[in-house]
């Protein structure tokens, strides 16, 4: 099959009309820029990540395992890092390769389907392979022990610049997340961009029985990592709206201590009422065969996300993620109030004020990671609340609480207790780290020298956020273009479905509504977020950059407050204000 | 009793400490301003009043009764008016007053306690009184057949400037809102200031049987009203934060239409079903004696509260409201779910997906007023909804819904319908032109040529806000004043509390925390409103002029967003930027 005719083929089996036009407007179409600084902000990143491992593993602090330290806030250049990946790579290859390469590569070949051992061919290395993520490079991935060269294919990738995830490393990981990959003649076209072999297997890395987080999952290698150790981490934004459900592996990873690794056999789950004691112990096989199982979709988000932005005004102290700590899976298990009645207890009866959340996740002194939320909260939620065993319908990765997390929906990440092994009815809230002394909310005349924590109360519901998750910042558009299509995600704490997304493309003088594609949930129960899509016109006047910002309204028509500055805080959570992102136009 | 003493006598029964720090930096002890400026603009004022008024009367439009034109825009400067008279009065009289005009007027008299008739005194008509509002003119009011002169004793009033609310008319209202007036000492010394008899009665209006208006009730004389016919009206901000329960007579007025005038013992509430048919009627007097009586303060507020901001940035269709179209009350009556339950109707099982209410106020056509809810909002607020007739604890003022109105917890005050005389549970929402094609939020591209009122949502729960009620626009503070107290309210739709009002003296560029009295409610179903506190240093860098500005945020960290171009919207609602007030303060 020609290679042209086979992009044809799987661009009308995943790509819809819309998506084809924004990859010519905008992904494939990208002008120059100078190269060098592409290359060199790509060596810085994997220099902060470098450091960023050795800072983290060499320290531990008295909040337990809290790595949260400054040498992160040097992350702040790690999202544009990747636009650059993404942007501005696409944009030096479009102009050279058009045909010529392509034709080039049609001309080689006898091929060996299925990324086999290629005879005849040069054999190299996986840190040979590394090296080659720039257009300057030129840009290798591998399949199975094949090593490809990629660079002139890349503007001719039906799926734009997202090829770009795989530089410098394996595309596997890349096409099971894109499944119309998985045919036959995909690979065939992969095999006339052939150039050699590789038959090392990748290091298995040296366990060290010393290191805490020796024992930690594997992440896909589309996570952005924002620290090690614990291990947090973030897809990139394009692709965050390509799914729905977010698959498990791209689910935005938020650890504040080793990663536990349970055994079913012996997990147990204890509910407890203070006073009375404990009341009953539930095991796995309880949960999955004497409960209703129930299953929603519901959003989690870090108190954190969109925290870079605040760190652009001044720094504060968190991790410093984009626009992804946000992810929506669906969640599947027994509602916690069937178990509490199991257990006799009736939340609507109970005296406690509170209900504890315990983990397996423990800090170098022994205590585990506890969060609790009001008994008004828990009886408004009553049966929505789910102890969950599934996620996305396969079982929970261990890096998202395998085997059995809480999932309250509508509020922060922070009390989504993952590894979860008690729940306790108190009359005090936890006396956790980070329900008591993290995770609120703060004017920006509040710093680490007036701080009074106990002053307001754990954050629960979120307020209305959304991010543009295409173009991403710097994207170069087509020369010329005459429009660019948007898209993005939007949600609010609370259930509350979102009413509207504004979109401007003129830095906030005229806006424009944006297509919803709300998810199949009641109004005040809208547990999951909602994409959404704008196609705007390039206003006339544009002097090669535009600013594109988007601003949504909830249910109770709360709206993102206009600045950043507005809502800074010391600890950087809550960052929801409209989100802005800038992209050229260059002329032809 | 010497006049001082009697004063300071009063000043310790009613103004606490921080009351009496606020009249001596602040309202007190104002500055002279140009007084012919003080005179023009409340000439000014009453010609808007006037001509609002004929406007009003002579028009009707095709929507019903909706007088909402455009010459209401002109209502703009009305709040700014009614600045001048608190404010410009107070500080021209306070440098000429201070001991002279005082002990004159102790030296006078011999008393005829009460506003009785004072022989030898010359006789005013209320005509005459009414010319008498501003120092210059000298002000002037009357109680009962008495006519006193006060121009000399405002700076002295342990009240501040609120007494000249009176100007120009009786100080009876206030003295009836302000319960410290009703001793005898506080006669007597008004009597000191005794200068005429009144003997003429005021005149009642006469009687237009052409006119749906002319059975309308007697408002409050403080209600600054913001059009005529169909009457509506707020109370002047600095009032607001007097009570935590605002009084019926200062609670703003929303009117659609004529108020009805309704006989109790005809009064029938009909519950109904779409498709059964009716199923139930209740009277008044089943009402007050079949159900349990619920009571709970509640927050009413027009979507369109502090629309003037927004009109100062384009005109927007709507009523010229203030920061005071918002009022917390005391509801009580049954919980509309026993109604239901009585008329055989369980609200978590019915197929049905809204719930109608229908008014006793009908437009020329005779169609009613009429609003919904959607049945989730009424599961999730099942126990919070009241059937109420009683305002306060008093029987509900027919400006508010007598004899029974519907009160529906944290949702915009246009689904309070009031007059209710029918329930209805339906699969359609109501078609009223209220709930269809009103009362929705777009962005501020939308115009009247382009708006698809289907695109959105009917308003149901409210976003957070908060305003600045003292000091007011346009305030004079002491020369060289240390400190001002400001003072103000928050509240949020869908019950969520407020966890924090922000408060800066420098327009935003740092910012302190104010002191909130929240009400003693549940977290979660926080219907009543914060009032908060600060008492700001003025920063040393003043330049004669601050900006005060407050925001808040709410239980689910949902924060005001900072500009009113942000949220501008053709119809003038949801206006909940940051509040921002200016202040001036002379140098000694």
């Amino acid at each position: 099959m020609p290679i042209l005719a086979s992009i044809a083929a799987a661009s009308t089996r995943r790509f819809n009309l819309n998506a084809l036009k924004r990859n010519r407007s905008c992904l494939s179409s990208l002008p120059i820029l100078g190269s060098s600084v592409e290359t060199l902000k790509l060596e810085r990143n994997i220099d902060i990540t470098q450091s960023q491992r050795s800072a983290s593993s060499s320290s531990t602090n008295t909040r337990g395992f809290e790595h949260e330290h400054d040498e992160h806030y040097k992350w702040i250049q790690h999202k544009m890092v990747f636009a650059a990946i993404f942007g501005l790579t696409g944009s030096v290859l479009y102009w050279k390769s058009r045909n010529g390469a392509i034709k080039a590569a049609s001309a080689k070949s006898s091929l060996q389907p299925g990324g086999g051992v290629q005879p005849g061919l040069p054999t190299y290395t996986l840190s040979d392979v590394e090296k080659h993520k720039t257009k300057e490079k030129r840009i290798w991935v591998t399949y199975k022990n094949g090593v490809y060269d990629i660079t002139d294919y890349v503007t001719s990738h039906p799926g734009g610049t997202k090829i770009l995830l795989a530089a410098g490393g394996s595309i596997e990981p890349y096409w099971n997340m894109y499944g119309v990959h998985k045919q036959g003649e995909i690979v065939e076209m992969l095999e006339e961009l052939r150039i050699g072999n590789i038959t090392e297997k990748p290091k298995e890395q040296a366990f060290d029985k010393n290191d805490p987080y020796a024992n930690d999952p594997k992440r896909h290698p589309a996570i952005i990592p924002a620290s090690s150790k614990p291990f947090n981490g973030e897809p990139p934004s394009a692709i965050l709206t390509d799914n729905f459900l977010t698959p498990n592996d791209l689910f935005y990873i938020r650890n504040h201590l080793p990663v536990p690794d349970v055994n079913l056999k012996s997990y147990k789950l204890d509910i407890s009422v203070q006073g009375p004691g404990k009341f009953t112990s539930f095991s796995f096989d309880d949960l999955k065969r004497k409960f209703h199982k129930k299953s929603t979709a519901v959003v989690l988000q870090c108190a954190g996300n969109r925290r870079s932005e605040m760190v652009k005004i001044k720094p504060v102290k968190g991790l410093n993620w984009g626009t992804s700590a946000i992810g929506n899976a669906e969640w599947s298990g027994p509602c916690l109030d069937d178990l509490l009645k199991q257990a006799g207890i009736d939340i609507d009866q109970v005296t406690q004020k509170h209900i504890l959340f315990g983990g397996m996740d423990k800090d170098p002194a022994g205590s585990p990671y506890e969060a609790s939320i009001p008994i008004e909260l828990a009886r408004l939620l009553k049966r929505d609340i789910i102890v969950a065993y599934e996620m996305n319908g396969q079982e929970i990765p261990r890096d998202h609480g395998y085997p059995v997390r809480i999932i309250i929906p509508g509020i922060v990440g922070a009390r989504q207790v993952k590894w979860l092994t008690s729940i306790k009815l108190s009359n005090e809230e936890s006396m956790c780290h980070w329900q008591q002394n993290d995770y609120k909310g703060f004017h920006s005349s509040i710093d680490w020298n007036n701080v009074n924590f106990k002053s307001v109360p754990a954050i629960m519901e979120l307020p209305v956020t959304s991010a543009i998750c295409e173009p991403i910042e710097g994207t170069d558009l087509a020369p010329d273009a005459d429009d660019v299509t948007v898209k993005g995600y939007a949600w609010s704490g609370g259930g509350r479905g979102i009413v509207r997304v504004d979109v401007s493309i003129d830095g906030g003088k005229t806006w424009d509504s944006a297509t919803l594609s709300p998810p199949k949930q009641p109004m005040y129960k809208t547990f999951a977020w909602t994409f959404w899509e704008a196609t705007l016109p390039i206003p006339k006047n544009h002097k090669g950059k535009v600013e594109i910002i988007c601003k949504a309204a909830d249910l109770s028509y709360n709206v993102q407050p206009d600045s950043v500055e507005g809502i800074w805080n010391l600890r950087g959570v809550l960052s929801n204000a409209w989100h802005r992102v800038n992209i050229s136009i260059p002329k032809s």
